[in-house]
């Protein structure tokens, strides 16, 4: 196949890529980070470059201007290198500062770890301990190792006792260096401990964990003191994997075509760079951090290890694992202490991950006397249902257009972020994270934006844009939009608006998630009002409006004293696990008798999707409260 | 310092070293194996080279003849390099195959690895089990490596189970590639297991253990079928660490010197050297050879593993370990399996280390119920006492003289060593090993050797040869010796004598050994008549004649029913632990319990072993037997 050259200006960065690749994995390929986040299906345009000289193919798409047409503008991903080009990214579309590294990171902090309401014994997956030993005499001539395990069993309560060779080494000279005052690096897994490193002197007290949701979009990583159990710092990022895929399936699509190396590789170092953001905003040494604990979905957890997760996409969907063993996070390119561990939380299937049973242990679901339901909102969106005797898990493709990703003027909770958005009489009010202008919408404020312009009647309940329904409704440009903030009024100038296909979207996700939760109640021969306790987990930030959500048919219409937003439950939970020992006992009989089922092999899913892609729902009697006149604000209610 | 360059013909090998370099060091760093078995104490007198060209520090030797010292020939121990030299090295000097690969090495066989007199269950340390799974399916869709890992679970009985993300990365393709038919490679450790790998199709039948034995003079390797437990074959070598000196001590100080490196590559090739022999000779590959179960004394197992030494020759004498946790064999350079493990049988103290814990599983001694005594005769001699209930343990520096090391003509009990030698009238009569001209004497040739010279009279009891006392005591060149065959009957033209020198240096072996074991007792208020049995274990080959032992005063003077010669417990002792869980329990519990008995502490040991300086004994009360007129052969007793 014939091969050609791209020159990335203004970076003077040239590739050779075969014809018909795109610009966007031109660009990769060239180390270029763009600020896609729908991966590469046309939707975010984001991706936008000015091709200068050469031959591209592609068609025509409603995210540009007839002017940007005229310059040359393309979206990356939807063109096509067909001879050498010289091509311009401009500013805009260059990826920002991958990290959330402004005091709004705060927002994914979310320090409720005890979420469950009770408390857990504090034995972090990694402890240091102190050991004051005396000089060997003749009458106590124990060989070094065998006295240290000794005591560090006798402390630990432990008997079953590893080391490495490197570390027995190196035993005798850190003893007789320092007096024989020395800290054990002790790890645990089930049953067993490993003492992973022996340290000179008191090195008690700097002890840390780090704690990271891995979703298909976004990353959110918090650093856990492991001696208080307080968070210290919080940061998040959207994942880089997103050019190979807004769904894991395409990702999947992707590393099995070219090896899962280059996905493995970017989301280490999405890790990496969250991790040693957070090691500098806290002030704690990398080699301090004797543990990472992850929690993610199945296939980003395969991604992680470098596990082949083909079959988890094809029948009968098999992952290789979903309980990986503790590892050292040096294995994987994890920068930590060199001998710190990997922990991923055990999840219960291919399409069931770590995430909810980190969700099901942190909402303490799995101990709840009623029954409980937990839908958590993300790329998939995944239901739990169930209480302390059973428990039955789901997973439906809902797409990022929730998260803020996959949506034109989508970004994460962060500074500037709309995150709320509301009626007041007949004037549309925003509140923006951090105060002043606004640069784009979150997941949160897309779902109030959704219920308000169904409460304005800008769209239908088909989710159709209607022309001359309110003033924010446009179709200048060829484009249908819904305009919340007009350019002038924006950080960046440029306008935040709902287009049509964004709309589109967030239907599309919610029709999803809210037709599994159907399901799943039809299969147990249950209703909504059978629910005691619906929790609502997922990474908007700290807010969502229920109203709202219940209003475009995210959520089941029940009382709102029913419903709590719990926020990032994936997080919480591998906290939980990242400090108690109790916590990961509970995990891994959780995940052992939580039942999945599985919607692809169901008749009716395709039906109640149908039925669920209108505002709030088909079958409006699921929806009671939308036949009551709405307050217009959720302030009000 | 100044700085020489040495060229050794016929190799045209050349080396730069320091001035004062020995030659024999300048040879081992130029990569020239040397027949030097003393290390490098002037004692064996075979590291001889003929200095061509060049000026040689050094002092005149007896080894050596007034012929040889007109020809330029020198030892190259005792040799420092003053000036660049050529230097030549005649074949003779030159060491042969270093492995033992004729028949004879059956000798080392020794294949009674129930020598307790028990039996044991057998779950080898390494178990492959064959596994015939069912294709999943949508009912039955459990991760691949959780249902490869619950039902290795269910047919090994054991729950913790680790494996590697090695492993887990691999295992979705090895079933799929396989009709779900594999292989799984199980290694133990306690109370844990580990998946060392998933192998394609049924591969059960092909596991081997590679067992050995690693003494400070001499190496010793089986290999055992871990399916059948039958040893295929056995193989030995002296261990190459000689040139760094004859006992533990100079070895530690070596490896103190110029780091463990270098000594820990040598035993590993030694290792790796027995290892392939071993696998070519039973047409084994050695990828089927999943662990390596090693025993050896403390310090060897500190150069094998590459833990630092140096405290185990200083008070209080402190190892860095003497329980090393199982290991991958690759860790430490053995080349068997890649993931293959490397277990090495735990010892009790810096001086009494794995291959007695092995010595005293294999003689049953930590299951008796009178009062039992083990003698273990090797560089260290060490002796064990006690039964069920009790367990003391002690340690004496011999040297290697009785292991046919460190004597000017001594050799492995291999083919071509005389290992028996008998008085028939006024005639000595020798046996060798294969049959045909001798090339050397082995130890148990010695222990009969100087029982003869002391029956024939040719030594007084202080070891002395005595001139005109019988016609094999010559005094010509200077050099004093009992020539026991002249060099025209032998394989080599080298005449085989004892020169005072050895004499003088098995006196001193047997005198610490035994005065270790008259302290012992003494501390035990007990005397010689209170051992029930007394076990007499070291690496002679098959053969030791216990009235000649007694005769010179080696071991003490029992009724010989009371006395059993074990042969190379060590090697026993290893091959139990390899192939049974409950023989590695007995272990762990028996070194716990087994008290070491420091003589560097005592008294009275320099008293008490000047008094065995005698032959037999200055006390000859203490060797009634030696009162009685001897029968003079063993063989007519």
């Amino acid at each position: 196949m014939a091969q050609f050259t791209v020159v990335f200006m203004p970076f003077d960065k040239t590739v050779v890529v075969e014809a018909g690749t795109t610009l966007l994995e031109a660009s990769v390929k060239a180390g270029i980070t763009i600020e896609s986040v729908c991966g590469g299906d046309g939707i975010c345009g984001r991706c936008k470059m000015i091709v200068r000289r050469g031959r591209v193919g592609g068609v025509v798409t409603p995210h540009l201007t007839r002017e940007e047409i005229r310059q040359g503008v393309v979206l990356a991903c939807q063109t096509t290198v067909e001879s050498d080009l010289l091509v311009e990214i401009h500013g805009e579309t260059r990826a920002k500062g991958k990290i959330t590294i402004d005091e709004d990171a705060q927002r994914f902090r979310a320090d409720r770890p005890w979420i469950a309401g009770r408390e857990f014994t504090k034995t972090p997956i990694v402890s240091k301990v102190l050991l004051r030993m005396s000089a060997p005499s003749l009458a106590d001539n124990l060989a070094d190792y065998q006295r240290l395990r000794t005591l560090i069993q006798k402390r630990t309560g432990i008997s079953s006792m590893q080391a490495g060779l490197k570390v027995i080494r190196r035993v005798s000279e850190t003893l007789r260096h320092n007096d024989y005052t020395v800290t054990a690096v002790v790890g645990y897994r089930r049953g067993v401990a490993e003492i992973m490193d022996i340290e000179g002197g008191d090195t008690s007290a700097r002890n840390f964990l780090a704690v990271i949701d891995i979703g298909t979009a976004t990353i959110v990583a918090h650093l856990v003191d492991a001696v208080t159990a307080k968070t210290l710092g919080a940061q998040a990022c959207f994942n880089s994997q997103a050019p190979y895929g807004r769904e894991v399936t395409a990702r999947i699509i992707a590393a099995e075509k070219q090896g899962i190396d280059t996905l493995q590789a970017l989301l280490v170092d999405d890790i990496n760079r969250l991790t040693a953001a957070l090691a500098a905003e806290c002030n704690v040494s990398l080699k301090d951090i004797t543990a990472v604990v992850c929690a993610g979905n199945t296939v980003m957890m395969h991604f992680l290890l470098g596990l082949p997760p083909g079959q988890i996409r094809r029948s009968p969907y098999v992952p290789v694992t979903v309980d990986p063993p503790p590892l050292r996070a040096a294995e994987v390119g994890i920068r930590i202490n060199p001998r710190g561990l990997l922990f991923a939380v055990p999840g219960i299937s291919g399409w069931v991950g770590g995430d909810i049973a980190a969700g099901i242990l942190a909402t303490g679901l799995s101990e709840m006397d009623g029954v409980g339901m937990m839908i958590d909102v993300g790329t998939n969106g995944e239901i739990v249902i169930g209480n302390r005797d059973w428990l039955m898990a789901c997973s439906a493709a809902a797409g990022p257009a929730l998260e803020g990703a996959g949506t034109e003027c989508g970004m994460m909770a962060q500074r500037g972020a709309i995150e709320k958005v509301s009626l007041a009489g007949d004037r549309i009010e925003y509140e923006v994270v951090g105060g002043g202008p606004p640069e784009g919408i979150c997941g949160s404020g897309i779902i109030d934006l959704m219920a308000v312009m169904l409460a304005r009647k800008a769209i239908d309940r088909t989710g159709r844009l209607i022309e001359g329904s309110a003033p924010e409704v446009r179709f200048e440009e060829g484009r249908r939009r819904f305009v919340l903030v007009d350019k002038q009024n924006t950080r960046q100038g440029r306008e935040i608006c709902m287009y049509q296909e964004d709309i589109d979207n967030v239907i599309t996700a919610k029709a999803a998630i809210f037709a599994a939760t159907k399901i799943l109640l039809d299969r147990l021969s249950m209703s909504f009002a059978d629910i005691d306790k619906l929790m609502i987990a997922g990474g908007f930030g700290s807010y969502i409006n229920l109203e709202s959500a219940i209003a475009i048919g995210l959520i089941p219409d029940l009382p709102v004293s029913t419903i709590t937003y719990v926020g990032n439950t994936s997080i919480y939970g591998a906290k939980l696990a990242a400090l108690s020992d109790e916590a990961r006992e509970i995990l891994y009989g959780l995940v052992k008798r939580t039942t999945y089922y599985d919607l692809m092999g169901t008749d009716d899913y395709v039906d109640q999707f149908q039925q669920a892609m209108f505002l709030p729902h088909t079958n409006i009697e699921l929806f009671p409260s939308a036949l009551r006149p709405r307050a217009g604000s959720h302030g009000a209610s």
